[in-house]
């Protein structure tokens, strides 16, 4: 008998169907004897109608109409309020179908469990789960049906954990209960060499290393949250992701669930590894640029302290010492949801940083190769510059890590790029 | 400067531009001065969804296909989550469109604040608002915008007050808070002497007693939820019942709101009084008959004790000995709502108590005539029983209480008997 935590996203409870096949899934794992915590996202297609209203409320349109472009300046308290409702329908309706099919289950809200976050609302952190309450509910035969995505702030209000913050439940949830494994049921079948839709030889890999996974993951593989891979590794909680879309009798490894998915899980634990284990791509990254800033001390904390502040991640960062020589051009990347925040920030903190102009711009892609055989493995980027110029593609942006190469690139180019890589590195071959 | 609790039921925040005429009315008593905790209802529609979902995961459309007529045993902490989620967007909502207004304001769940009720969920009773923290928040200069139709049980769950409980929600606040008033927004502008649809000649009430008003509801006036005057008369709330329809720039008297709307109050707070204020109808009664009940102590206590424990109101009760002197028949109402249940409580407790057969019929209906005056003004029954017999109407069951009469008559002469019943006590003419 083991502990599962069990994650469904939004797609596997759109509908009420959806949710009766989510439950077939916890009966399977019920019936084999495993003590289950079951965490749902919103039903899909719901958050966004919160959040439409949200905007609504605050104005967003009327706003438009008076030539103000709307800032994301409402009260994030109240975004939360609204938005967390999603899941709190949905895990009362799954744990309403367990016990349709004769499967002891109850709901826990964020705030019931607790899952403790910081106050940093609608991208809050989960600073930790108090499990007591529930574990001796699920100790005494129950399901513990728990909604994702949020938790309770300090302040005593519900806080949100940001888009995909459920991955991030269910991993917390799963290291603080010492779940034997945290299976991750998603729209698709496993973590694959890179997208399947742009390289039609892409496969689905039966292991992933944590570091992988979660370079793969922050540069936009989109199966899994980083922070929730952050969370397996520092833990060291197994977690396999599969698809909800798989027959409720489709049965993997019983230890690992492998042959239906891919495990993600520390590096010592996979035997053949290749060199590069996956192509990624972002495309919802945005540039911008500072012209001319004054080239003096401190002018790096003036720029992204007021960004770290407003809770804009900043990812590449490029520096270039303009002609002159006293004063520099300053690039680097956010999200795109981001730029036009980062853009009023740096806009409005121009007299203290000191810089002539600013730009933003959206038609960029990242595109890296990922693979921890990288750190024994010397010329990979090499390998990989030389292969995009052979391509007529221009980099405008590098960074690396020990096992991931990226580069910035014009928009256009980025199948071009993941299909190169995919091909370079041997990753056709399945 | 008042302290005012302001609720506004499902169709009066229906819709964004609804909920922003919310806003203009609560903005309008927060320029006057005023500290104000507004309560709210669903999105008009949303809590059906909500509760059409919770159906749907219980299996009740594949357990009426199955032949097996569903019941209403689902978890009913489960539907409290599910459709205590609909107080919550809405409170937040409106949190957002005040603050878009420059008006401070946050948003209180029934747990935040908390509104402590008993273990009967999906019908639950408050047992206790605590005020503290809200008040602090009110005294700081923010509106309280507080989900109304929840609070928490004593198991930390979620307890819903049943429908029409964000009245009782508003006037228990408004006790706790030691409010001024209570102003209950709703799609009419008051109390009429009966249901304007019926009697085209009915007019609105400047003023109506609670007791008065107690009667009005639980007999169906529908403008009020029966606990909520019932607690309003046990803290001396003043309720003022007045229309969210009306621009929100009309004003009343600036002290009870009169002209706009009508105050419900002490009997001794209205000057002028007729011997009978209104004529209510209630259609959402079902009969139940036991034929052949054994005629032997305890016998009452046998059939009401399960229908209480089941949390079924029982209304009127006849009692009728049959001709072989041995046995009763025994006739009582119970809500639409409740005869389901009601018949499956009694079915399965018929060895116990003892009888022949078990009916029950919904073409029903109850007229009643309510007023203050009845208690110095004897005859009112005999004219009123004289004149439904005059029109032909058969009357099956009487009850009497101090100041009201009610007749249960056949559901297909309940607007006669109104329209009868309203002209003879002198209330056509305005």
């Amino acid at each position: 008998m083991s502990l599962l935590v069990l994650k469904f996203g939004g797609t596997s409870v759109a509908d009420l169907d959806r949710i009766r096949n989510v439950a077939a899934h916890v009966k399977r794992e019920v019936d084999a004897g495993h003590a289950c915590a079951v965490v749902v996202s919103a039903m899909a297609g719901q958050t966004n109608q919160l959040v439409t209203w949200v905007e609504e409320a605050w104005g967003f349109k009327a706003r438009r109409e008076a030539g103000n472009e709307p800032s994301a300046l409402y009260d994030c308290r109240e975004y939360d309020a609204v938005v967390s409702s999603g899941e709190q329908v949905t895990s009362g309706l799954l744990a309403l179908v367990l016990q349709s099919m004769d499967v002891n289950a109850r709901s826990w809200q964020g705030w019931q469990i607790p899952v403790r976050t910081d106050a940093a609302h609608q991208k809050a952190r989960i600073t930790g789960v108090e499990v007591g309450e529930l574990k001796a509910s699920m100790q005494g035969g129950e399901v513990a049906v728990c909604a994702g995505f949020q938790g309770i702030a300090p302040s005593n209000r519900i806080a949100t954990l940001g888009r995909g913050g459920s991955d991030t439940s269910a991993v917390a949830l799963a290291a603080a209960l010492q779940a034997d494994r945290c299976d991750i049921y998603t729209d698709v079948d496993g973590v694959y060499t890179t997208d399947p839709r742009v390289v039609a030889k892409a496969h689905r890999l039966d292991r992933i290393s944590y570091e992988e996974m979660l370079e793969m993951a922050s540069q936009g593989a989109k199966v899994l949250q980083t922070r929730s891979v952050e969370l397996a590794m520092q833990w060291g909680v197994p977690v396999l992701v599969r698809s909800s879309f798989d027959a409720p009798d489709m049965l993997g490894n019983a230890d690992t669930g492998e042959g239906i998915g891919t495990l993600v899980c520390h590096e010592d634990e996979i035997v053949e590894q290749n060199v590069v284990s996956g192509i990624a791509y972002a495309r919802d990254e945005a540039k911008v640029t500072l012209l001319k800033v004054a080239d003096k001390p401190g002018v790096a904390a003036r720029v992204f302290g007021p960004l770290a502040y407003a809770h804009i991640n900043v990812d590449m960062i490029v520096q270039n010492v303009s002609e002159d020589g006293r004063s520099t051009d300053l690039t680097f990347t956010v999200q795109s949801a981001d730029l036009d925040r980062a853009i009023e920030v740096l806009g409005s903190a121009k007299d203290k940083i000191g810089y002539l102009d600013l730009r933003g711009a959206t038609d960029i892609a990242k595109v890296s190769a990922i693979g921890v055989g990288m750190r024994s493995h010397a010329g990979v980027a090499a390998q990989m510059f030389s292969a995009l110029a052979e391509k007529g593609i221009n980099i405008e942006a590098i960074s690396t890590s020990e096992i991931k190469i990226s580069v910035l690139i014009d928009a256009a180019y980025a199948e071009l790029a993941v299909r190169t890589l995919h091909t370079l590195f041997g990753l056709d071959g399945g």
